[in-house]
């Protein structure tokens, strides 16, 4: 390919709102051009890579015999609303109305579209298991699209979906899709760390997110200095420490409690630890149709040091949205904000209880008036829970869960992700059966495996590039060398550089060649090394029948015949 | 691949509203599956098909020096009304918000998307000529979708925009492009007719469709007996034959005419042939802003044995979308239905006249009242009408422009055609300009080439198929071999057949293999027939070491190696 036709070449400057490595780089570099705010287009170079990331994952696929397939792209809305999605789509849906009024959704993922494919299908289990996939454009409104392509409206995805007849079947093809996942990120030059997450809008009772470790990554996870445990912050479990469990019971009591909204307002008026202290935060489930009307606020009651993990909560709840309540439904109740107290709500909100509060005796706090704490408040005695779990936040230095190891914070950024599904749509899309052995209907058992392979490169990108540009992986780059002719007018050059491309392109190499003629010799390494494929062959008047070879990453250059560049591009 | 765990497998029934053979076919055999109208899954067969075209479609336009790269899905509905588009487009565009309000329109072409992004990558004539395109979902709200592929709401088209710096660069891409498309369709077993065409909602000045001679196709055109000419019905011109040409002018004159309103009405009153009628008909032009007001009423004036071309004449008056007037619109400018008449309308209405009034004197018609006849009208002495032009529909046995040589009918696919797009859109859109050799800022001249891949898969299976099923071309077949065990319980068939695939896998060769156990040859047999994989080779208890071979096509068998067979479809 002569650079000089290529559609985006390089530019100066990135948009100004830029802050990533990745977008500034591929924004420079010419391999991407946003349209709308999170809705980019791949420019020629950008494809090139977008393209040999996905041969890289449909082969890891195809190995495992998954098939890929495609959907429409315009789903029947009434598919989401049998499975509820309409409102618990953790994304924003949008949707669409075609000339007949009929009601599409612009898929954020596929569940819908693949049952009711095998549903109407009627298979049975001598068909099983089997594992379907596309690639395909997802749309995801998201409110905030920033970061290149590190959070879109608009992207290419790989989802998978396995039809199983039982959890344990499930189980192999789980396993054996954890493994696909890292051959993949492996392949892509990427390290992943497999950890387990929040399935979120997706359902089913487990899953894993595959993260590149980053700092600048919007995932927050913890890993257990042993290495044993991993897990997103969202769902990071960890051993709370028993503090004063041995001190006896004492009499629950009221006192006067002129003090201010805060836990360290409480702290300083009872000058008592922080950890005896009783946090209690009250939340409103925004589920339209909440399990009994009377329950919508909800009640977190959990040890003063910890915080609120509200994913958990939310989990615990059935609730698909939760916000803090407000000063007037506090109030509504016959509480007061920064002195609620389970003691004497039971029955007027759903009281959720860490499991911390059985690491404290005698805790403080409020009794749901103005200046009024109680001291010596015990569960079970004082107040009893509705729901009792892990509501808790873990925080970096905790104990992991088997109390061996501390848990250490990473930040990263989520390139994949599997789901065990389970019967969770299978259950609430009728007929999605299969005839078992028995020759009675059962729902199937599933799963289902994403990758998003824009943000896969734009982490590539942030993993591999230095102050002057990217450094692709071989696996990935767009080109597998760049030749640049230097003087182009002196005698010979431009003959001899077409000559090795030629060449090099006759022996199946992939060559970017740099045939500027107005351009300096700088500006033409500076731009190599921007864009960033591995390796550089300067062909100059000084050159002779050699190229002058380097790697973009290495400081020294040597002179290499070109039988010698073939040989080594070609392994 | 074990045909046991493909998902879609063949069904005995295809749909009861599937007319047309692949429609049928392509569903029976397990390749398509419906989700709502018009929009469709492709099943892993289906899909293997699919991307085999578009790889051979990739692999010829990267040979011209095409460059494939992506445009998002949702384009911003500004660039749409940039062009007129919004109203303008042929197909019914569809539209969509977000949650900031902001509207996006679901592409069904991509010129506004391409011409946004090169206008903003601000490049001069040393970049030029390039040709970008994409593979992406184009969105088409087809009233009426139906025959499986061949008319649908959303697929997947290959769509090229080509970039130049004037019509003398430009014709070179344009014929190249012609050329790529012949040899496109000739590796996928097509012989495609290359016709002039209507470029409808697209813009420019001339294009050409590539079609499939079928009989089911929607497409009618023309063909000149010498092979010199083709042509669409919407656009094939023709040589007007003269009448009585060398008759005097008589003097013009009003008879009362007691006549249904009919064109045969008027032959029967005046015993005068058809040819020398005056067909008059009024249409409405629903442009919302008509270029004057008082003339969204049309007239158009053509010989009597001629019918009235919309396509051409919505054309010559610059109108998106005709309609007949309704009586109320005739009678609101004083004329009168069935026996309307250009004389005395010069003003109130646009009046257009097909050439074809030259070719006769002494017309018959109407004088816009009621049961009262004009005879011997004359064009310039009698009327004059605004436009004069073409606005005839050809017919068999018309002569070809040329008088050389007569015209044939025939129906075809459209699977792709080229678009002159000239300065249509880059005049249109502010700033899509280069900066040529002398410093000053051109617009680009512009060409767009599009292949839907659906419609051409759907075209080959017309084409190739019998009374039992589909004959892929191998070029695109989804598998190279189906091997078929019969009696898999027999002693060792099923390992043996499980050895052979190995081999033939291992060679390179794409192998579907029927291991099912509980099915009999005979239903095997016609599932290979009915999936249609150019080679079947059965391994039995009989076959030995040997497989027999039969092409899907063959009537005879005959027995070879397995290592003659590699041999065989290696080549």
């Amino acid at each position: 390919m002569k650079y000089s036709k290529l559609v985006g070449k390089t530019v100066r400057d990135a948009p100004t709102d830029a802050v990533f490595d990745s977008h500034k780089l591929l924004y420079k570099g010419g391999f991407i051009r946003e349209s709308t705010a999170g809705r980019y287009y791949f420019l020629p170079l950008g494809w090139r890579v977008h393209e040999k990331i996905k041969a890289i994952i449909k082969n890891e696929m195809d190995k495992t015999g998954a098939q890929e397939m495609i959907v429409p792209v315009l789903h029947p809305l009434h598919l989401w609303q049998e499975t509820n999605r309409t409102q618990s789509a953790g994304f924003e849906l949008m949707t669409i109305k075609d000339g007949r009024e009929f009601q599409f959704a612009l898929g954020g993922t596929a569940e819908e579209m693949f049952v009711d494919l095998v549903r109407n299908l009627k298979l049975s289990y001598r068909d099983l298991p089997f594992n379907i996939y596309q690639f395909s454009t997802k749309f995801r409104d998201e409110i905030r699209a920033r970061g290149g392509l590190l959070r879109v409206r608009e992207f290419v995805m790989k989802d998978a979906y396995s039809f199983d007849r039982n959890d344990k079947e499930f189980n192999k093809v789980y396993e054996q899709m954890a493994k696909t996942y890292s051959a993949i990120f492996s392949r892509l030059g990427l390290t992943t760390t497999k950890v387990e997450a929040d399935n979120g809008y997706i359902g089913g009772e487990y899953c894993h997110e595959f993260q590149v470790e980053s700092a600048i990554g919007e995932g927050r996870f913890f890993v257990s200095e042993n290495g044993k445990y991993s897990a997103h912050e969202d769902v990071a479990k960890f051993k709370r420490d028993n503090k004063n469990i041995d001190e006896p019971l004492k009499p629950y009591k009221t006192v006067e409690a002129i003090r201010g909204t805060t836990m360290e307002d409480g702290v300083k008026l009872h000058g008592l630890p922080l950890w005896q202290q009783m946090k209690c935060v009250m939340f409103f489930n925004q589920n339209q149709q909440p399990i009994t009307n009377n329950q919508q606020l909800i009640l977190a009651v959990i040890r003063g040091d910890y915080d609120v993990n509200e994913t958990k909560l939310a989990h615990l709840v059935g609730a698909y949205h939760l916000r803090h309540a407000t000063v007037e439904e506090i109030h509504s109740i016959g509480s007061e904000p920064g002195f609620i107290s389970p003691v004497g709500l039971k029955g007027k909100v759903k009281i959720v209880g860490d499991i911390s509060l059985r690491t404290v005796r005698n805790m403080y706090g409020g009794v749901n008036k103005k200046h009024l704490d109680s001291l010596n408040m015990n569960i079970d005695r004082d107040f009893t829970v509705d729901i009792e779990g892990d509501i808790a936040m873990a925080q970096p230095g905790f104990l992991a869960e088997d109390g061996k190891s501390k848990l250490v914070e990473k930040r990263g950024i989520e390139v994949g992700n599997i789901f065990q599904l389970g019967y969770h749509y299978t259950k609430l899309m009728k007929g999605a059966n299969f005839i078992d052995e028995d020759g009675k209907e059962k729902p199937y058992y599933m799963g289902c495996y994403g990758i998003g392979i824009g943000r896969t490169l734009a982490a590539i990108v942030e993993k591999f590039h230095d102050e002057k540009g990217i450094i692709w992986p071989k696996a990935v780059a767009p080109y597998d060398v760049h030749v640049v002719e230097v003087k182009s007018r002196e005698y010979g050059v431009k003959r001899k550089a077409e000559e090795i491309c030629g060449q090099l392109e006759k022996a199946g190499i992939e060559v970017l060649w740099d045939d500027r003629e107005n351009v300096s010799p700088g500006v033409k390494f500076a731009d190599a090394d921007l864009i960033g494929i591995p390796w550089r062959a300067v062909v100059s008047a000084k050159t002779g029948e050699k190229v002058e070879l380097k790697r973009r990453n290495a400081a020294e250059a040597r002179m290499v015949s070109v039988a010698e560049l073939v040989s080594l591009l070609s392994c």
